[in-house]
């Protein structure tokens, strides 16, 4: 697997707008766009710090994944996501034969038009790990 | 404050010769060295993804901070770190300033001879949040 970078880190909020004053006028980091999920019942929105986003995830139901990790004490950082230039779908069959346990068999879509897949914490040392590319 | 960066990710291990094979055999990240941080009774071992370093922690005491966080469920990604470009004292004082929380009053040593200073995660969104220069 050719991993360039991290692409974003998915970060878990109750409300995007009350922590927006943190990451905008606090750290100084630059909002560029907002997008509603559907399927994955999320509004992002994105800040972008050096080569890295920051993806806010504000959950839009109460059965959203995101409300569920606040639910059940998460906090902070969801996941972290890598950008492969080798290809999701090779770079998951080498998964699959390393022995870590895979969360999407097949990439799918994601936000800001990403192909994608997960990684399950139980093989990525308890961290929720995406695979991502353009 | 003028943050350029992610300096890096902290990851709690119990142990970095466990999770090493999936961060260099299966991600492929590029290992380059490692520092025992005596007074955080921490050993680190550094990986290097695009412009941003993954900080392995693992204890070296049962009463290292990062034992304590593996202890309450702590799993994953302990700590993320900004890289200052104006100061961390200057950021220091902003953050006090605008009422975020700070562990560190005033700058001081880290690993990988970086001036360091901690945000409490009440006032970042849950994110222990670290503020560095070199």
């Amino acid at each position: 697997m050719k991993i360039s970078r991290i692409e974003h880190l998915g970060i878990a909020v109750q409300s995007i707008d009350a922590v927006m004053p943190y990451f905008q006028d606090v750290l100084g980091l630059e909002y560029y766009k907002s997008e509603v999920v559907e399927d994955q019942k999320v509004k992002t929105a994105f800040l972008k710090v050096g080569e890295v986003k920051i993806e806010l995830l504000e959950p839009t139901s109460p059965d959203s994944t995101i409300q569920k990790f606040l639910d059940n004490g998460g906090k902070g950082v969801h996941h972290v996501a890598f950008k492969v230039e080798d290809g999701v779908s090779e770079a998951l069959a080498m998964c699959d034969e390393k022995g870590i346990r895979l969360i999407d068999k097949a990439p799918r879509g994601g936000a800001d038009g990403l192909s994608i897949a997960f990684l399950h914490p139980k093989s990525t040392c308890g961290i929720l790990t995406e695979l991502c590319e353009e």
